[in-house]
């Protein structure tokens, strides 16, 4: 029998009226589970992932694709314990998020419920398998997982250890379906499932997310780029600053909160700007610098509006000088991804408003762009970043996997 | 020059970050005003809706649709009524939502804001564009309101002392704009406008909805039907029963918070049926039964799924007789649009099960579907009915028309 996705997706969302309504204490045994098998099952976890990785080879994948394919005894432990440390989290399902007494005597509340189904579309990581099954089954969602067909045998081996977890507790195995087939079109057809499916989360690179955005109509968890600006105000701390403009585009410069642009007042540009030359020379940090600060910088190139637009995600950066704090808010409005900005100022009123005229998904005061992450910010684990504004905008913990319903009790009540 | 359809997005993005920053003293100051000018206006308003009249009799236009576009002194009088009355309402924009120290000594909050800019999709009625236009506002969007050909006229003379008011404080007139042009072709680009419109809101028929969906990738708030079920327990009050099947189904049918199933326990159905038989042969209510219920009705014919599956919006009704509570919630998941769900019963434990069972938008026990409304709820007022799970379920207040954002406030924090 061929296999259908179509059929998948009608099971797996039989099975998400089951996950529903599992306890917090049943699911977090699963998850306890299914650490305790991925670290038992690991010799065939990992001559599964050998065959994977032999295929990569052969076919000439990138050196930076196969670092993530690769599985190790020890990522797989890491891949376990942060299984376990999902189980540890709170359980967003049933919260009561409101409650009141209606005047005529009706019981309103609002209660979290889980989405349904997600559907995650991800590439060559196979611990992305884990990580999404284990956030998803947590908020109380069946999910499909179709991963890249680089990590296919990996991603089959690891569901295999769910799947033995799953059945040891009565759960349908469709409570977590992985899409046992590579195959291009059977991910086209997923894309229009949208009686089945509630929500897409595409995890991978630009190009990923917009295609099924642009392939589908049911909701996508959109993460296009991180264009994070620091604005250095004339009233900013120079030492934060430079520790925060160091921090943010150095420590780690391939992820979506490192800093891209940073805007500089005129009024403490010739202090700060020499220091920061120096600092970037140090640590090779490629300079597009706009008309008025290139002087400061040997080897910078004129920055122009697609610099200003970029991502680099490399040891590149943006650099402008602006005449007001306005001229900074104007820019980073017009440039600005929706990821995270930040001002460096002492001045509180100054900071009040830029928190307040900012609108991205992050608004920062003298901190480092790089604690734009779930985790940093508390909300334990992370399922994706969203830039759009519908539904989740931000950091995605477990609360973002769920909706919420409205409950009203009465006493034979009607409308009058 | 002709009119586009790109230059006003635009210009309606930029007078977003106006409104954003609005006070709520000034917000309100502007719709006390625009509800003012309503009134000071109305020779003119109902001049202009003279002429959409004589264009909708002689276009043959259908006799429900010349009663929507209809406006008279009571009915300015109603909608500028309204507008002071979202005035009194509280404004979600700057409401902190969550709180909370790092352990670094990071102060992590989340705060709600405006989405953006929000594009109004509908039909013939005029009252849609002061109605819209102020709830947005309120919730510190721009809006775009592209309403019918039929109500032009109209809605160009509610805008026009819409825009007195923006004009008197100063606020960019696009903060609300409206589209001159009906083309088809026009609101076709519209819809196309990712980059500047951040939500679309259709409001009328199934069609329109399934319209906007299918041809656009803005996220898009979908209220496509409402098929709600009252289901009678066993353990159910019958006299409650009765009363809230009858004020579902008879008080106002057009609507899709009105019933459209009634499922009923096998041990209650002989003395329940014969009472709701009698009181829908007064009320005219034809009857769509499965087998087992079918004897108890005359006139009655065998419900199939497709009455199973219909919102008839009229006095009609699909009955079925069912032999267990989990043969009702089977039912229920199987035909749900996820709108409301009523279970009739005095059994707590069997109450407290149906509201974890169903996810549906609104859960009732012993009420009347029929409060299944913002007003109704306590939400103000209402923009819409979401019956799709991402970013808003159920009924949408003026909270549902903002989202989140992270404010983080360090003192030169870096990460390690």
């Amino acid at each position: 029998m061929t296999f259908s996705i179509q059929n998948m997706a009608s099971q797996t969302k039989e099975a998400a009226n089951v996950v529903a309504t599992l306890t917090t204490e049943t699911k977090n045994r699963v998850l306890m589970t299914i650490s305790a098998n991925l670290q038992a099952h690991s010799a065939k976890i990992l001559a599964a992932n050998k065959l994977d990785m032999e295929a990569a080879k052969k076919n000439d994948l990138a050196e930076s694709m196969i670092d993530r394919l690769l599985l190790t005894e020890e990522r797989i432990i890491a891949i376990a314990k942060s299984v376990e440390y999902i189980a540890t989290l709170p359980d967003p399902v049933g919260l009561v998020t409101k409650t009141s007494l209606l005047p005529n005597g009706l019981n309103m509340s609002k209660q979290r419920i889980p989405l349904g189904v997600i559907a995650m579309i991800y590439e060559s990581r196979p611990n992305v398998t884990v990580d999404a099954a284990s956030l998803c089954f947590k908020a109380g969602n069946a999910v499909i997982l179709r991963g890249g067909k680089e990590a296919l045998q990996s991603n089959l081996a690891l569901a295999d250890s769910i799947h033995q977890a799953l059945a040891q507790f009565d759960i349908p195995l469709n409570a977590i379906s992985l899409v046992p087939d590579p195959d291009r079109e059977i991910m086209n057809e997923l894309l229009t499932l949208s009686d089945d499916v509630d929500l897409l989360i595409p995890r991978g690179g630009e190009n990923l997310i917009r295609y099924v955005t642009e392939n589908s109509r049911i909701p996508v968890i959109q993460h296009y780029k991180g264009v994070c600006h620091l604005y250095v105000d004339k009233f900013g701390d120079l030492e934060k600053a430079l520790k925060i403009l160091v921090n943010g585009k150095v420590q780690r410069p391939g992820v979506c909160n490192s800093l891209e642009t940073l805007l500089v007042h005129k009024d403490v540009a010739k202090q700060f700007l020499p220091i920061v030359a120096a600092t970037f020379a140090e640590h090779k940090v490629r300079v597009h610098a706009c008309e008025k600060s290139l002087p400061y910088f040997e080897n910078a190139d004129l920055a122009t509006d697609l610099d200003y637009d970029a991502e680099y995600l490399a040891l590149e950066i943006a650099i402008k000088i602006v005449d007001s704090y306005d001229e900074a808010v104007t820019h980073i409005q017009r440039f600005s991804s929706g990821h995270t900005e930040v001002i460096i100022t002492q001045d509180i009123s100054l900071a009040n408003k830029f928190i307040r005229q900012i609108n991205s998904a992050v608004v920062m005061v003298n901190a480092s762009s790089r604690f734009s992450d779930g985790g940093e910010l508390g909300l334990g684990a992370e399922i994706g970043i969203s830039t759009s504004k519908l539904h989740a905008y931000g950091p995605m913990g477990l609360e973002s996997l769920t909706t919420e319903k409205f409950v009203v009790i009465g006493d034979g009540h009607i409308r009058g």
